[in-house]
């Protein structure tokens, strides 16, 4: 049985982008089962959490078979289970598994970092010209193509979750071709099934 | 032949920790041979760069039988070739992936970050906290370890790579644990020649 961890509350703001989401997609995904192991806030940093999390953060997964961490490479471990998210073929398994990282390291870093100096006007001005022009680069690949490659892989469920942290702006459904692909994206059965998974696992107030 | 793309010049700050670093590194402790192909900046935005990274970055890679791009991927593909860096046990070669996604998702982020927001006070408390319980936890795994896992792997690789970015600062060189880690990792004589090998192809003076 697969176990991923997932936190029993957030803020609102947070509901529906924190980090399990995207290991609930990639098992609806590839059709696999598995439990939330809800934690509290104080939870993650007792030593047992941390056994299993170093860092304290969600998720962290348990099969049976394996017990790890970081929702890179839970996803990567479930695509290499599922010829929906990582193709057999070499060349298009690499530029899937190439996508992925993107995802993580490209863009989600330059995210993090516009939201980080939204009240530093000079940070601001700087980190947004580079997001503008990393986000540009992914609109020219995904331009006339569904997908960023031939079909959909296991590159487009992490850019399509790291994207989601742009959606109460207009630089993603602004974007005639971004906006689009995003859609595309949340529209599947899975991320569907993930989010209302992730959502429902929230308690109605902060626990005491 | 294995061909692997870097800058021809780059602003002393940035010398060695372009991130064509990691992928030489990881090809020298693979023992793999490899060609740099350098490319001045104006070249990172020709639509045939983009073709092969379509950020325009570096680096990207290419062994005659896959081209593709993003450093931890290069680098992964790299490491499922040498047991130097991914070991065959399954719990085992998880866990160092597992480390591999952190360096690059749970702590350079963060590391980034503390850089963007230098000159903004209330930015820079919040994500100073953040960085020093993420290395407070690295350094926890680390106490009394020489490695993240029982040995060098490829998680150690990303996770030294990423940790130079706060060499100029005390975070790490000033820390019982981190700094000692550091200097083990860098320590190695595939760094050694990883380093070397980015700094002599750089230039003297910015290209015309």
């Amino acid at each position: 049985m697969i176990t991923v961890s997932a936190f029993n509350w957030v803020p609102d703001f947070a509901k529906g982008l924190v980090r399990d989401l995207p290991v609930r997609w990639a098992l609806e995904e590839a059709g696999l089962s598995y439990s939330a192991k809800l934690i509290g806030h104080p939870d993650k940093d007792t030593a047992t959490y941390r056994d299993w999390q170093p860092f304290g953060q969600v998720p962290a997964f348990d099969d049976g078979k394996l017990r790890f961490f970081e929702s890179g490479a839970i996803v990567l471990y479930i695509a290499e289970q599922s010829p929906v998210l990582l193709p057999d073929d070499p060349f298009q398994r690499r530029r899937a598994i190439s996508w992925l990282f993107a995802a993580l390291s490209t863009i989600d870093p330059v995210i993090r970092g516009f939201h980080l100096v939204e009240e530093a006007p000079a940070a601001r001005e700087k980190v947004s010209g580079l997001l503008k022009s990393r986000l540009a680069a992914l609109a020219a690949v995904l331009k006339n193509k569904e997908y960023l490659e031939d079909r959909f892989t296991v590159g487009d469920l992490m850019m399509g979750f790291v994207l989601r942290s742009l959606r109460d702006t207009d630089l993603v459904f602004g974007d005639t071709v971004l906006g689009p692909y995003l859609a595309r994206l949340e529209a599947r059965p899975a991320f569907a099934r993930a989010l209302s998974a992730q959502l429902g696992d929230f308690l109605a107030e902060p626990p005491v």
